[in-house]
């Protein structure tokens, strides 16, 4: 039995630094989350500043941090045959995820998620989806969501046509199975988009565990934090709400735990933040902790991952959580 | 007028940290230089821990260098017209170097290092050629070559087949040009290889600057390190001779400066130390600074290179320059 399953949008991170100057040059606005087609991809691309490619993708980053805390993990997500599914494959699998989805031998090559990180620390996202917008319900396997504590979920799905089935399936099956669905609201522009959906999953009973930070939350129940907090509350059993430094404020059913941020020295990179609190949060519900300590677990990951560029852990989070 | 053409093996790095118990699970010699093929690239690649692609290529992080240290270089290097490929290209350009070599498109996939670094800073390569195996004489255009005022081989281009030929072509024509010929012994493995050839090309006269490190230059003239530097002194008008921490010992005719190694609070990845340090030289002496200056340019750009992960600086090395 795996702790969490894992689905999303499989994609490779470019991810280069870029000034102030060079985004205006771009026309670009900072951190926001656009998807692009390939030809918008390859232009801007061309514009970009050397990059550095890192395997990415959410759900993915999520499952590489649950290995990485010492738990189980698998991962559903689609790539092209070419070199950079290679690299998606090999990245994944070499930290211990279990990830059997072929290779796709047809279609739009692998997807990559075009980042710029500004010397604030924030992140900017184009993503051409490739093959992710491909993923479909044939993809989601019955036996390896059945054999998942935990199927998590990245709002993202909500993107690729086909996706959104696919996401249905593994919440029914799921369901079906006894095991807990968790769904992340992934972005602020992701929820502008689909929040009325998001907001009638919740509505019937069909999340088991939310994750969201403050301005996704704040987009899917507009009004004050408070407001938005409690509606959470009476719409689903767990929800945990990141909000950067301020730490993350934690609910479930009467139960409320606000966790204060790890401390990091120097916040290179805020890609995967919101990845890896998940990852800790949901290695922690699945080995029994109490909610508190699994924010704490979250904030750990959290803090890690933004003290260097790239949204994967470069340490073992287990040796860090010991060692904290 | 560039300052420097840069001409090697285009390579994409695929770099992955590992620890001393790791590499003996692979079975892998720590220090050691390999050219494998297909088929061992592969199975080394599937038993590597996560990677990360940053572009590579000895010479083309030179020309990387000049560039970041406001110099102009151009670049001649063969990749594939695949998605490594494009990374390569579009890195080299986006830098601002001169790179107009088409990506080809019959022959293999663009090569790759794959890299491990250990906790000791230093790094171990398995080196697939891919498309760098098929560069050859009709790579060198001789226009590039005249508009250049060094030419700088790698000697790691003495592997490939035909490459012999493309280097003895280059150099052909930057002396009719009336340029000069640098050369960089590149790596002592690869002097075992083909020392008795480079030691030729120097005997005959044919590199006016000689780049090696210590190790380098005793596979070349085995003996003590004084009695090599009198060789090499005798063979070729200028050579920087670097001694990794020890700093670096230039000689020219008459002349000989020591420099010190520029300071380094952590040293996380050795991998370019040499290609950077014969950026800062090469930029110095292309711009009229004396030797020493040259040199202490040298050892400025190297520093930056070993303070991260990857071959390439990672912030504006004139700055860097400008603010030491």
């Amino acid at each position: 039995m795996n702790d969490v399953l894992a689905i999303g949008n499989a994609l490779v991170d470019v991810l280069a630094t870029v000034t102030d100057e060079q985004m205006d040059e771009l026309g670009i606005v900072k951190n926001s989350y656009e998807l692009v087609d390939a030809e918008m991809a390859d232009s801007l691309y061309a514009a970009m500043p050397p990059a550095v490619e890192i395997s990415g993708g959410a759900a993915a980053n999520t499952a590489v941090g649950v290995v990485s805390m010492g738990g189980s993990a698998a991962y559903i997500g689609r790539v092209y045959d070419d070199q950079l599914g290679g690299i998606f494959a090999h990245d994944l699998r070499a930290t211990g995820v279990d990830f059997e989805c072929p290779l796709a031998d047809d279609g739009p090559p692998t997807g990559r998620a075009l980042t710029l990180i500004t010397p604030d620390a924030n992140r900017t996202f184009r993503t051409y989806l490739g093959a992710a917008n491909c993923l479909g319900p044939d993809d989601i396997d019955e036996r390896v969501v059945a054999d998942a504590e935990v199927t998590y979920l990245e709002g993202y799905l909500w993107d690729p046509p086909d996706a959104k089935d696919a996401f249905r399936k593994a919440m029914k099956l799921a369901r079906e199975a006894g095991r807990r669905v968790s769904l992340t609201l992934s972005d602020p522009f992701c929820v502008q988009n689909w929040g009325g959906e998001f907001a009638e999953l919740l509505e019937r009973g069909q999340i088991d565990i939310l994750f969201a930070n403050e301005a996704e939350l704040l987009t899917l129940y507009p009004g004050t934090f408070e407001t938005a907090i409690e509606r959470i509350r009476s719409t689903c059993p767990l929800a945990a709400i990141t909000r950067g430094e301020h730490g993350a404020v934690i609910v479930s059913g009467s139960e409320t735990h606000e966790v204060a941020a790890a401390p990091v020295d120097d916040v290179v990179d805020t890609t995967g933040a919101g990845d890896l609190y998940a990852a800790g949060f949901l290695f922690g519900l699945t080995h029994g902790e109490p909610l508190a300590r699994c924010g704490e677990l979250g904030s750990l990951c959290a803090a890690e991952v933004i003290s260097h560029v790239g949204a994967r852990p470069q340490r073992s989070l287990a040796q860090l959580v010991a060692s904290s």
